[in-house]
């Protein structure tokens, strides 16, 4: 394997114990989601959009997470400005492209931020990951009725084409770079029947990517965490309401043991 | 009885099957509760609010829900755009009248809606239903305080003035349309003090609706299947938070025979 | 002790009876969870934002609270519109600078509505405090991470300069006037890892403030009952997820004889 259970440990650690400012420009749906999440793993979320202050609060950020989620003009000129300002300091760019079949506007808005911005980790469902990838695909709202026929390729090939880390979420999670590759299989399916769960995992990839530079590590240990974190949630709820809370309470307390003991990460 | 049990039933069950498409323009204070509400029926919400992509994702909604909490010009354009493109297409639209006598601005919103859409169902609180009406009621807030005097009568002339069913929720809910009319008497008081009770309601009628034309039979059966969940989750809380989980887990597993033996509907 | 515990238990007395309007112009990320907690106290929330219309619902209001989280020059418009409004009309004004020292925009902000209005309750974490007084302190995003070398000298200058009550909350929370102070020691660690505790208790000090027209009361009782709530979640939670309903629970059910019993208050 070539992820050793240490090394992505480690970074649940440093987050833990450096408790990194993740600047989310998100969507007003799960923004609470966002920031409960990363509370829960010891980060400390700050959501500004106002053109008046993102640069500023970028800049003391460790990582940038963007959101495609209920997408403006305004919403797209403040990620713009803060996706420039984190590239030129060297902070992380996490990119989220919710819904992205849903609307030209959309695909408009998700091309722009990958020519103009440096984005070190794309993350999202099958489907979005498939239409970005111009390799198929189909949604329904912001939900993945189907992946693109080769998931791989068109992972792959988004992660050639951009330069990132390409995480497609689902009952397996795929993480790709440009020349590896990780298949998560931690996680529940009630994961995929609760809003905001997808949103949740980006913003978590964020915090991990703020203590950890190299976005794959960082990618792979947040969503073994993350689907780890789903599992002990699914054995103290009954349905997508009780899971939610029980979920944050997992990632709040799941011990490095439990993350050694319960990866299952294939490469 | 004039409702068929197998066919409110069938209702939910279609939902569950074909898991519609519903677009709701709503606040932000409720979004995420509409958004969770929506997907533990089995359906996929989507938010969008930009004038840049509305009428396109109205498009391919099963059902279009439009909610007054927190308006703005903004807002208003982005639901008239939505509405008259979802009239062209045959997709019903739901309105919800959130806070409508807490100020001028939202009478004003309300009359626009009602005058330029046609609006399939409209939900609202007894005081909200009776000022939309023109026939009396009382609010705080965005609470009712006190319904028209005569409830039925107000409902009965909303209704022949718009055309929609209209839903005036409450320890009993009131549902009709220029010809028929229902009580259903399922639900429990917590749910009047649990925030977004009602957006969520409205959503949950439009994802009814999506699957089921008939707009009074769609009101019934998610009116009453909704009270039940209030029921089971009333069982299992001890407070308006752990009510709420409680609640998004009852839409999740309330079983057709629970709604069987569970629905209380007059008519 | 200068505070009598039966005139602080009856400000929640008569909260739960008057079921007080309070207004709240706060953020999105935390609108959902301070409209619920104003709703489990037995009070009314309203978010409305919009300059059409915020001028006509602060009028009908018992508190309004500007909340500085995610602000933006339309947000800004609308708290001052209100918070000028209220002032005419002798409604009692709250504010809580969120994330303060995170952006020149809500250092300027922040000094907007302390000199264009008349605040009678400024509510924010250690640092937020110590920053607006212009007595020291740094914060990491949203998150205080060390408060103003002199808390007391901080919170009381700001006290003076602006003639509020100011609330420093923390393990422990600094509640000072311009010529008393109390110390309130209710509370649990977990407050301050949950997203939107200090929003909240905030916008309970807005309720408590509708019913009390005494700042200081109002204050020190809310933030007393919050604390007491915060230890009773605690009991009955596994982390942050289940503690955030079990906090709303027990903000609904927490009796006057608890709080008799479990006040902490030195002065």
């Amino acid at each position: 394997m070539i992820f050793q259970s240490e090394n992505l440990i480690e970074v649940l650690l440093k987050v833990r114990d450096r408790k990194p400012v993740v600047h989310a420009i998100t969507n007003w749906v799960t923004g609470n989601e966002v920031a409960s999440a990363l509370h829960a793993v010891g980060a400390r979320p700050i959501m500004a959009i106002s053109p008046e202050e993102v640069k500023e609060i970028t800049s003391k950020a460790g990582a940038l997470v963007l959101n495609l989620g209920t997408p403006s003009p305004a919403r797209m000129e403040a990620m713009l400005l803060s996706g420039r300002q984190a590239n030129q300091k060297g902070i992380p760019v996490l990119f989220d492209p919710v819904g992205v079949g849903a609307s030209e506007f959309r695909i408009d808005s998700s091309g722009r931020i990958l020519s103009e911005l440096r984005v070190r980790v794309i993350r999202g469902n099958p489907s979005e990951i498939g239409i970005l990838a111009g390799k198929g695909g189909q949604s329904a709202g912001v939900d993945s009725i189907e992946g693109p026929p080769v998931m791989d390729w068109a992972a792959r090939s988004l992660s050639e084409k951009t330069g990132a880390v390409v995480v497609a979420s689902g009952p397996e999670d795929l993480i790709v770079s440009s020349e590896k590759k990780a298949i998560v299989e931690n996680g529940h399916p009630m994961m995929g029947l609760v809003t905001g769960m997808g949103c949740m995992l980006t913003g978590v990839i964020g915090a991990f990517h703020a203590v950890e530079n190299d976005s794959l590590t960082a990618a792979v240990s947040a969503t073994a965490f993350f689907g780890l974190a789903g599992e002990q949630a699914a054995l103290k709820s009954n349905g997508p309401g009780t899971f939610k809370s029980a979920f944050l309470d997992a990632l709040f307390s799941l011990t490095p043991d439990q993350m050694r003991k319960g990866m299952k990460i294939k490469s």
